[in-house]
């Protein structure tokens, strides 16, 4: 019996990811007289990795992080006029339009005729906030919760917090490590919809995500068809 | 009748305004070639509060504005080593030890035992939630909420959410236009702490402060009284 189906966010409802590699990308144009693109796109997500730690999850810490290595791999050349052009990257993304996944739209509007609904989301507060309300689909959610890391801890806690059992609670979500596997740890259950463009740091062992049970589909259209099936 | 306690965190509970100062005079310094230290911070407060609706509250942003003052002031000219050394004074902010304010320790774990107790603070997720571990207080609290802005609002959301209505609710905190003016203005009781260090973006007028009816103490050590008077 599902009581509450849980949406992740980014790159489960809307395009995200993508907005990260134009940023990375333009970062790689912008060095091209020092290194190769790929060179500096992977120098990059090593900095971010290592200042996630510090940041968090987000845009703001994505741009510090972006700043640093471009000043690393010019060996303190790079002209601060480009550092600058680095602050508009993010700046960009940070006030980008928010494009729907396909089929979400429908799919959110006819599960919130059945089901309480939710968003948990890492990422910075008000950017996450921010992209709810300009999805639209802010009234289609009872809660809206930004978390600095998603941990099968994590999920407890907030559950605890609106007193939902976790066996009654449904998560869909494009990441296995943050959506799908600490859900079925803690007995909840999960719905997993890979997305083309998933961000490296949230990788997982195919060990891993053998182990667990947890529904795989190719398109957010075709959850209501799982759920009623689930819910016979 | 009070059935919640809620306390703002920074320079309610412990220090922070003073970090940012830190800051802000490190930038200061780091640019004394180009200008005098006071044109220098307060171009940064003005870069600050513009980037606000862009970037939110917290310490990553404050970052990002530092760099792109260093970059205005400098007309272009500031050496890149000297804007990692800018990205190094947001990472110490980010890393500084939690300084209790005096009273905080005792007067937290007093009102604990009869009163639950819970922060609402806005900031940085991850830097806030870490500053409640930092500050070994974290235990003493049933929750934690980190909210972009805090307007009349923001505190409906909040207190619907914990099923708490208005006026049973005691806001205690530091500044005048986010902890004390929007509580009062929904029904709720709050207690004003002045800190010598108020945030120049949290000033209210006078004429604001006169209208509303709250508690002003010196300092946290004199709350327990208060409410004892309160609640007889």
């Amino acid at each position: 019996m599902i009581e509450v189906i849980v949406f992740d966010a980014d790159d489960t409802l809307w395009h995200n990811e993508t907005l990260f590699k134009v940023a990375e990308n333009k970062l790689a144009d912008l060095l091209a007289d020092y290194h190769p693109s790929d060179f500096v796109i992977e120098t990059h997500l090593e900095t971010e990795g290592r200042n996630i730690k510090t940041y968090g999850y987000g845009v703001k810490g994505f741009t510090l992080s972006m700043i640093e290595t471009a000043i690393d791999l010019t060996e303190g050349k790079i002209p601060p006029e480009d550092i600058r052009k680095i602050i508009g990257f993010g700046k960009e993304m940070l006030d980008a339009d928010v494009v729907l996944l396909e089929g979400v739209c429908e799919t959110i509007e006819k599960l919130s005729k059945s089901y309480p609904l939710m968003i948990i989301t890492k990422g910075d507060l008000l950017d996450q906030q921010r992209k709810v309300a300009r999805s639209g689909l802010g009234d289609f959610f009872k809660h809206i919760e930004v978390v600095s890391n998603k941990t099968s801890k994590t999920y407890e806690k907030v559950l605890a917090k609106h007193d939902i059992v976790p066996q009654h609670f449904l998560m869909v979500g494009n990441s296995l490590k943050s959506d799908v596997l600490p859900v079925v740890e803690i007995g909840g259950q999960a719905v997993y919809i890979p997305n083309s463009t998933t961000w490296a740091h949230e990788a997982v062992s195919q060990e891993d995500a053998d182990r667990k049970e947890y529904y795989e589909i190719e398109n957010i259209g075709q959850l209501v068809k799982i759920i009623e099936k689930k819910e016979k």
